[in-house]
């Protein structure tokens, strides 16, 4: 155990350069805890004459993914070049396929080949870790994988794109509309200037179901999980939110029902205000965990950033160094399982629902009786605006009923009244 | 790493049933993650015919610690027996001298005697691992000496004790007073009839000193921390903390000072509600870190309870059964350092001070004029109560400034009025 370990870092932007910090910041305290050295000896990226504010010359530079194996001289690859397939699939592919370990920050290539890279290396004895994968520096793959392994996992709630947590929590602070806080948040460098990844969902999504893979003992799979983005949440809704007592967050959650299916999602959920999770703003980001012996757990932290996701890798550096063991996900991959994937139309759950119409006697009455009807029960209901503006907003919340036929009442209201947008439709979760 | 690992418990109170439950309630799936079974082989406790709801009969009973390790078959022991001496610390010594891995939930063991026991398991090659002893449920020492080990960590600030969170969160949501709600806290069971290892903060001082331990790599020592429990705080102090903007808790900390000494304490604290930790309530348990890169993080969840604290021992087991390695604090016991202790006086934080006065004109006046001679300066400072009724109570926040400055002043404040009874400092501490 006290040879040098021999490191090779592929994609050195912000996170790369931020790894290299560390390694060099705290090199004494980083060696003492591994017990050995750890050398970072090939470096690898796009663009070989780029300044990044540090220096490369110690490193042998790799042109290819060829040539970064070409030498013999690695024991663990970092890769932080990003993308689900490409030179970053290449690479890992074939590191996991010689029995080189990697530390990996990509979840959208584990969310999409997590299953295949992770049975090869099971094969080789190669480890795959990916503590930044998820939720930056926040230890939570560690805490799922390890600290809670005790127990059986029914439910993981997690705010995991701190983006979009940016996003909501400005527009509840600041009751400003998405389109302007979006602006606002590119032009401060929390948000890409194409979007997509984040505010859609995808991002938080491939986190969710690594999460679920660890927790659930599945394969992960993007198949398997409906996602929704935050584009559909307007200042209305958050002055009803605040009004009716709840924050509202982008949640990615992955969640076993009584009929033993799985439900995996991210989608705007409606918080109690009462929730720790709730209170989580900012670029932060949380992960909930109920699990049978546990009870509840809950571990707050920053989701990005250059230094929080770097320390994320180091530490899975260090745990590779002081002689980790065990499969990437929990248990061995051929272990995992492909469980039945619960239709978000059969989730019950508590809902906020809200409307736009054209204002006219009667609606509330319409909008009632087609709920009772389709026996949702409604806990609350309110309308704001004075009587002569249009359209009118009219926000209503249910107690517990399935998806399937809020969205048949819902579908009814729409014939029926004369809405001057969509409807929308957002969970209440409970979480801690 | 197939075959099987035998384990021995020792205590079979409230948490060694737990761990028997869950060893049995999720068998399967515990050696699904372990890769190999874990199997109780013997038992030992003080009374061998006492009712614990569970049969015994499979395993070996062993009366006598020389008993416990006659027959050569355990390679874990689980320590959950208590206290700092007699058979447990007999126990574990034995077992660390043999090489016979430890997991433990003993924090006052650890506490008083962890660098002579890690010592002994370094040379001997035995794994001491003590998740439970540390906030129950939450795996923060997994996540101190692993998840943030690329850090050097500046500060932790802990709720360590679920019964002074519980006693606290009633003081505050109810206005009681504490030795009431202490009362009702023994008749739920919330309390022990001797309430004195919590109340007063030496149990959340165990746990503190041990988190320390880890994060700075120095030897626990329970005569380097300075502890003050809650007995002190009355009602007087939720009604102006509320009014201030603050939660009262019983935090445990160490911190790392700018001259490199290291101070470490259990107060009550005033935390600004806005934190995160503020609205962690009940027998919740939480702790924050502080670390160079990762900047903050915090974990939340049970501190205590059947369930959760077995959940850490059979994590731990699980984690010795996949093959985990390294010394218990992070780093081998010889290279554990004595820092420079931080004078308690030295210290530079805010400050709250309670006076109860004889009212009387210009005490507002006296106390500013002193105030202002010791260099203190003020941030807030309330009066309540009406003017003929005495005492009075009087507050004050301060901006920051070493507590033998302000302990001077409230010193000659303590001479010049006549007060009811003595002032109550406590620091005012901003976490996340």
């Amino acid at each position: 155990m006290s040879e040098t370990l021999k490191v090779g870092l592929a994609g050195l932007g912000t996170v790369g350069v931020g790894v290299l910090k560390i390694l060099e910041g705290n090199k004494d305290l980083i060696r003492q805890r591994c017990g050995r050295a750890l050398e970072v000896t090939v470096v690898h990226a796009r663009d070989k004459d780029k300044d990044r504010g540090i220096d490369l010359g110690a490193y042998r530079w790799a042109d290819t993914v060829d040539d970064f194996f070409a030498h013999d001289d690695i024991d663990i690859l970092v890769e932080m070049i990003g993308g689900s397939e490409g030179p970053a699939f290449d690479l890992v592919s074939k590191a996991v396929e010689k029995g080189v370990h990697v530390v990996t920050a990509n979840k959208a290539l584990l969310a999409e080949h997590g299953f295949e890279i992770a049975s090869k290396a099971d094969i080789s004895g190669a480890l795959l870790m990916f503590e930044a994968a998820v939720a930056g520096g926040i230890p939570i793959v560690k805490t799922l994988r390890e600290g809670l392994a005790a127990n059986n996992i029914s439910s993981v709630h997690g705010i995991l794109n701190g983006t979009c947590n940016y996003i909501l929590t400005e527009m509840q602070e600041t009751g400003r509309d998405f389109e302007d806080v979006l602006a606002e948040a590119q032009a401060l460098g929390y948000a890409e200037s194409d979007p997509h990844f984040d505010v859609d969902g995808i991002d938080a999504a491939h986190k969710t179901v690594l999460l679920g893979a660890i927790a659930f003992g599945v394969r992960p799979n993007m198949k398997d999980i409906t996602i929704d983005g935050i584009r559909n949440i307007t200042a209305l809704d958050f002055m009803f939110a605040d009004e009716l007592g709840y924050a509202i967050k982008l949640i990615g959650q992955v969640k076993l029902n009584e009929d033993g299916s799985l439900y995996q999602s991210v989608e705007p959920c409606l918080i109690p205000a009462e929730n720790t999770i709730a209170a989580v703003n900012g670029v932060l980001n949380a992960v909930s965990v109920h699990g049978d012996y546990i009870g509840n757990t809950m571990s707050v932290g920053p989701g990005a950033g250059q230094e929080a996701t770097a320390s994320s890798i180091v530490a899975d550096l260090v745990d590779i160094a002081r002689g980790v063991k065990g499969p990437s996900f929990g248990i061995p991959a051929k272990e995992l399982q492909t469980m039945k994937v619960a239709e978000p139309e059969s989730v019950v759950a508590k809902f906020y629902v809200r409307f736009l119409v054209q204002d006219k006697p009667g609606v509330f009455a319409d909008i009632a009786t087609i709920m009772r009807d389709h026996d949702v029960s409604m806990e609350a209901i309110l309308q704001r605006g004075d009587e002569t503006s249009s359209p009118v907003p009219i926000v209503l919340t249910t107690h517990e009923v399935s998806q399937d036929k809020i969205m048949q009442a819902i579908a009814l209201i729409q014939n029926k009244l004369t809405l001057s947008s969509a409807p929308v439709l957002f969970k209440i979760e409970n979480i801690i």
